[in-house]
């Protein structure tokens, strides 16, 4: 007898063999249809009991969540909705599911209490999706890369540099909780730490992958990255997956070029492979819209979202330009921002962000060359001394979704900017050192990857986009 | 002008096109010949300079280490151990390198030098071919299981669980260094912590894959692990890599032909993908070899052992068949081994395990159905009650590489087992809820990425197969 995924017999036609198959219950009635379903794809197979030689006592066991070994026929359907079935000759009961007790019964739950059960909810229909859709999109990331010459590369979690002022940090220690040793200044003594120093949980791996660019020419990152910060949003967590590609004799127009070409690949790779769970999500989004008043719902579904993306060409627009758009717009002038665009200079908040792409452009958007006050300090200083390469992708409904920049490559320019922002260059000699020896015209962005998931699935609070959420306040599982 | 990689060049037809590259010298001599390197393979390319008519002082920052663009035709070589070269018609120095300070030399450094220069040393050949080779094995990675039907999840880094008792974990803490806030007991009150708890950084993602594995039915982690351990050997490191596969209903024999199967196809994909970096290795581990006495060489060249590995079948042995073979070995009988075997339950040390590969199998080994007492709490007991369906993958030169067992699945006998060994059930209630609800046979194992980096390339301290090391006394870069 040949042991098969739910995936796999969906797609076999037809025929009275031997079958047999493992998965989960998620729903039985009538005492007869069995929807069963191991996680291999979206679809359940309805798997039929003839329930009038089948004991009483075996029939009450089969309840949502029960772990099942059927064997049987793989028949066509006569019922709606799918083209083969199973006609059940023998089940067996692997683990029960006390209806009483089990939280994911067949209803809708809400997603805060879903949160709450974080280690059932992939049994559910939705965050098996997301979650297939987020596996697919991490594969289509290295598969990208690794068409395209880049090396995958393991930047460090644990750092003892906290130069990157990217965001607060988490501090990683072994020293005694309580007391910690001191040192004749009476500070914590380090020194008598694992490290031999402070260390911190990593913001970037930027710093660290310009190292490796800098020798093995094109590589990328794609790790976990940290923030300490009591921010308690739907946008934000405490830790989050991060694609930081960084290439050597690459300028700022290339890093566009490269964002843009990345940005429709990995998207164009779930819409080729995970439909299924792309339209589930989307009628689930349709769902959830009809509740809205008209004028909040979305002008496109999910799938046309991503497919406007794939085939569209990012509008490139200067922060200059930008600002100017801003500042003539009918929100500015009727001050509906919350933030009122005044002058040059202002730092764009989300409001701004999500007007130039859902209204004035109507597609996503990259905004480069910023003012200089508002970006990093690794950043290529423009000609004009005001500017840098930076740049910055806005999607729809998500607002920055990747950010990047050409990096300072001349040593004495970086020196400055680093002296201006009191940062020690004995903490970055090491970065220096990239400047000094074979310097060159270098570029890279960052992507917040819950980010994408978030644009790729629709759904709207990060925290249902990864699998074990980090919040302030909540660690759980 | 068409701009190529030193790769793409290296595989063209020579033809009288221009053409352009940018790279970094690796050589220059006699005033003619560039060895050019740009990461995109180990080789370098052959660049001609016509220093009859170039400027002098242009020539003397032709140095080991700056940046370049050249412009050039590509011709067939006359020299040895190359097709084609470049007949450089312009040459542009983007970044010079003082040869007076640059670390890295064309001569033979240290790898103690190199480590602390672990931001350059991926401009040697050495550390280019490994990190070129960590990124292909990462690659081979995600492509098997994308192609096995296994999602992959990103299980957290930050953990509030510290139940599963791998090692001495890392505190992640954001409350003040010196004056932590204390409760009524006088203890350091985490409920004042980020996240309202005590956290650690996770020595495992296992027991969080085995709640995906219970609902989308096969799943794997790639990512960072870490112990704070204070062993300085050429065997640990602080934070490492790894890969851990789960797989619902799996048993210990589906587990070990995974495993295998797994194994030989990563190690597959780079004897397909990287033959200059291995053979370039493989003659650097030959070259140290010659300085060693014949007894202690190695009796199977680089690849050579790779290519075995691929085409053998891994021996199946019971740990105590193992015990057994032990027992009546001529070092345990002379006493040569650090640790006499005497009886059965004896943890098997390093010594024995290269000796089962190295001298009695000569071939990787799967050991299986160890004493429970001397294994995990979440191992499944066998009907013997006093072992568990535990395996371990020994690897010639390496020892363990692959550690996994088929998980108890019964509620009271895991329950039993935890209690006996003091775990507390409230930590643990949603692993326990995988019992409660639909429970099912399934099985894992865990692979230490550096370590199969270090089987593939050769190296024998693990310091040297990851980017930046994190050891006790040192977290630089």
């Amino acid at each position: 007898m040949t042991s098969y995924t739910v995936a796999e017999l969906l797609t076999q036609e037809p025929k009275l063999q031997p079958i047999e198959v493992k998965g989960w219950v998620r729903t039985f009635r009538a005492k007869r249809f069995i929807a069963l379903n191991d996680g291999s794809t979206l679809k359940n197979i309805q798997c039929v009991v003839d329930f009038e030689n089948t004991d009483e006592i075996l029939l009450k066991r089969i309840t949502t969540g029960a772990a099942v070994h059927i064997k049987g026929e793989l028949v066509e359907s006569q019922g709606k909705g799918q083209n083969v079935e199973i006609t059940v000759t023998e089940i067996d009961i692997l683990g029960d599911s006390d209806p009483e007790t089990y939280p994911i019964q067949p209803k809708k739950h809400s997603f805060e209490f879903l949160r709450d059960n974080a280690h059932l909810r992939t049994r559910t229909n939705t965050f098996s999706a997301i979650m297939r859709l987020r596996s697919s999109l991490s594969f289509a990331i290295h598969k990208y890369f690794n068409e395209n010459g880049f090396y995958y590369m393991h930047t460090p979690i644990i750092t003892g540099s906290d130069a990157e002022g990217a965001g607060e940090m988490f501090r990683v220690t072994n020293l005694d909780d309580k007391n910690p040793p001191l040192n004749d200044q009476g500070d914590v003594d380090y020194k008598e730490d694992f490290f031999g120093r402070e260390t911190n949980l990593t913001v970037s791996g930027q710093l660290e992958a310009e190292t490796y660019a800098m020798s093995l020419g094109k590589v990328y990152t794609f790790g976990p990255t940290f923030r300490a910060e009591n921010s308690n949003t739907s946008r934000h967590l405490a830790e989050f997956w991060m694609i930081e590609p960084e290439v050597a004799f690459m300028d700022l127009d290339g890093n566009m070029d490269l964002a843009e070409d990345f940005m429709k690949a990995v998207l164009g790779h779930v819409l080729e492979n995970n439909m299924d769970d792309l339209e589930f999500l989307e009628k689930r989004l349709q769902d959830e819209e009809k509740t809205k008043p008209q004028a909040e719902r979305s002008p496109m579904s999910l799938i046309e979202k991503l497919k406007f993306v794939v085939d569209n060409n990012f509008k490139r627009v200067s922060y200059t330009e930008a600002i100017d758009i801003l500042r003539n717009s009918k929100p500015n002038k009727k001050k509906k921002f919350n933030y009122i665009i005044e002058e040059w200079g202002a730092d764009l908040q989300s409001e701004h962000e999500r007007y130039l792409v859902e209204k004035h452009f109507k597609c996503p958007v990259i905004l480069f060359d910023y003012p200089a006050d508002i970006k990093a300090f690794y950043m290529r200083l423009n000609d004009d001394g005001k500017t840098v390469r930076a740049m910055d992708i806005l999607f729809p409904g998500i607002g920055e979704i990747v950010g990047g920049a050409q990096r300072e490559e001349r040593l004495e320019v970086l020196k400055e900017k680093m002296s201006a922002l009191d940062i020690d260059e004995k903490e970055l000699w090491w970065y220096l050192d990239l400047r000094k020896y074979g310097t060159a015209v270098h570029s890279g962005f960052g992507l917040g990857f819950e980010r994408l998931v978030m644009f790729a699935t629709g759904m709207t609070n990060i925290r249902d986009v990864i699998p074990f959420p980090r919040t302030p306040q909540n660690a759980e599982f």
